[in-house]
């Protein structure tokens, strides 16, 4: 399934995305004045292969939720069943990913890929657990190789469900206490940028758990001498159960064309694995917003994607992805409502 | 009915303010972790003077219209007939500013404050001009002292009545060929700034027309003598028909403690006549996005608001400000919907 997702991953339509280009000039505005957001619907013209590109809208979020060994090290003042609780909260919709998905009008479906502990079946919960966590990396690899691909498999899966139930948009969300530690170090694995460049305060540490984070992540790496040029042995070694299903749904989305927002450093980590699995999955990414973490904007530029939001958020959930879906949608709408400068009678300069 | 209006504008509901960061507290998510949304929705509560604030949908974009003298000095290419055909484009419903307002379900009104020939009567459009365009301001003031005032009452009448309609938050639009040279002229008079600083490219002019742009603001400025300290003076000197209406429009929300969403330049050169009249309007506004003309990122630093979307629009309309209109929402949905640690059975750090 993975394997055949990765070879159905095609690059994006130059033809359309220029078609989407040359409409810009003929609509009832000054060319470029619509700054990133013209770039941004070519793009998405691209992606789909056709100009104007489809109406992104209603989108829909998974939010993608696992535990991990490392919390072990004291990585995070926050305890592990935090993950857990975070999960009920979700399904209860009192979480602020399900505050701005009903602003929105998106959904939000929670995928237990990997919490610590058995959660109760409920609505709005896929229960898709490759394991109770991950391993505690400092030790040994975090997960085996087969589970990194199960666990993009779940990705796949849930990209193809929710896409095969209507959503125009996938919009990355994630929970797991402890988990932009891996992301750290994934990020620094891909963009071969210093483990202290990318490893940030998380929901909030003060320098002295930041410096042994630091160090954690640096030891990891010098153990597992983990390489970009293998990817699931990377995600293996260093990575999360989130992170890899994150990977598999932003490629189950490549795959069908759709586009998917990332949201903050999970899913930037996730997507660096994504792109080096299949480059062309790189056409179906938009960067959501720029994350506090700073080890999401090195993971970024190295996409070359830039964020559509940057307000300073670090809560991840998908909510940075949720704030940018409403600017996509204003994006696509343009190409397909501004009426052209012959159709208006508007004069040119 | 100025007077009254100014009069009316009270200081932002300190202790309001104070309920929204502490709750922030109590919600689940780590502290601080919406970044730049946890203040704007303390600045919300603050102006509502309760916490939570009223949320700010459905929001209402009043684009006021206006010609400009300055315009036979050739600081824009495009023709001045332009304003009156985007008029018509607005009323068709085939501009950007209709395209983002039909996203964001917000209605677009257009006002006629001073466009330079008549107009039908159409759905949609209120007609309230005080005159057909400018004078040239480089031969003399561009308004009398009278006719800036009854631009700024314009502002506040349609301020009113969409409120009475049923607005929670205003929006300013703009439409007006060559309006950021009297925009650039009014940043330079309140902030201080040199002209060269806040006079930008507009719709799009080539580095010679730049040059003699800030030359025409440059020489208005001297011969005109405007001070800061006397602000209808200086929207009469120098200034335009759809910047005292704006102008007047954002005192008339301050008034009503309803937020206003600020669009580009020409909005944030109208904000500074508003603040100057009235310091503590700048509560009741909110910078929707920072505009590629140099003199909105000029006059927001001024005025100590931080944009909330940075995405290189110029297009004006009020198209950046509708893309931030979202983001408000979230930020206000946060306090009302989001569940407390307490309630909610999370564990803190």
């Amino acid at each position: 399934m993975l394997d055949r997702t990765i070879a159905a991953i095609a690059p994006a339509d130059v033809a359309a995305a220029q078609a989407a280009r040359d409409l810009h000039l003929r609509l009832t505005k000054p060319p470029g004045s619509l700054g990133a957001l013209e770039e941004l619907s070519a793009r998405l013209a691209g992606l789909a292969g056709t100009c104007p590109p489809p109406q992104p809208t209603p989108g829909a979020v998974a939010v993608f939720a696992g535990d991990h060994g490392v919390h072990a090290q004291g990585v995070t003042p926050w305890p592990q069943e935090v993950t857990a609780q975070m999960v009920a909260n979700f399904l209860a919709g009192g979480a602020v990913v399900n505050a701005f998905a009903r602003q929105g009008g998106a959904s939000v479906t929670v995928v237990d890929v990997g919490v610590g502990c058995d959660l109760a079946p409920a609505d709005g919960l896929l229960i898709r657990k490759v394991r109770a966590g991950t391993r505690d990396f400092t030790g040994g690899p975090a997960l085996t190789r087969d589970e990194a691909r199960q666990a993009l498999t779940v990705g796949v899966d849930v990209a193809n469900q929710l896409i095969d139930e209507g959503a125009k948009t996938l919009l990355t969300g994630d929970m797991g206490i402890a988990n932009t530690t891996p992301a750290a170090a994934l990020i620094s694995v891909f963009t071969g940028a210093d483990p202290a460049e990318v490893t940030g305060r998380g929901t909030g540490i003060d320098d002295l758990t930041h410096a042994h984070k630091v160090t954690v992540v640096r030891q990891a790496l010098s153990r597992h001498q983990v390489s970009a040029d293998d990817p699931i042995g990377a995600l293996a070694a260093v990575g999360g159960l989130e992170h890899a299903a994150i990977a598999g749904y932003v490629l189950g989305a490549a795959a069908r064309r759709v586009p998917v927002l990332l949201d903050g450093v999970i899913a930037a980590s996730a997507a660096l694995v994504a792109a080096a699995l299949a480059p062309a999955a790189v056409a179906a990414m938009v960067a959501g917003h720029r994350s506090a973490e700073p080890g999401a904007t090195v993971a970024l530029a190295h996409l070359g994607l830039h964020p559509l939001v940057d307000l300073g958020l670090r809560l991840g959930e998908g909510t940075g992805a949720l704030l940018a879906l409403p600017i996509v949608a204003c994006a696509v709408r343009v190409l397909h409502e501004v009426a052209t400068f012959d159709a208006a009678g508007v004069s040119e300069k």
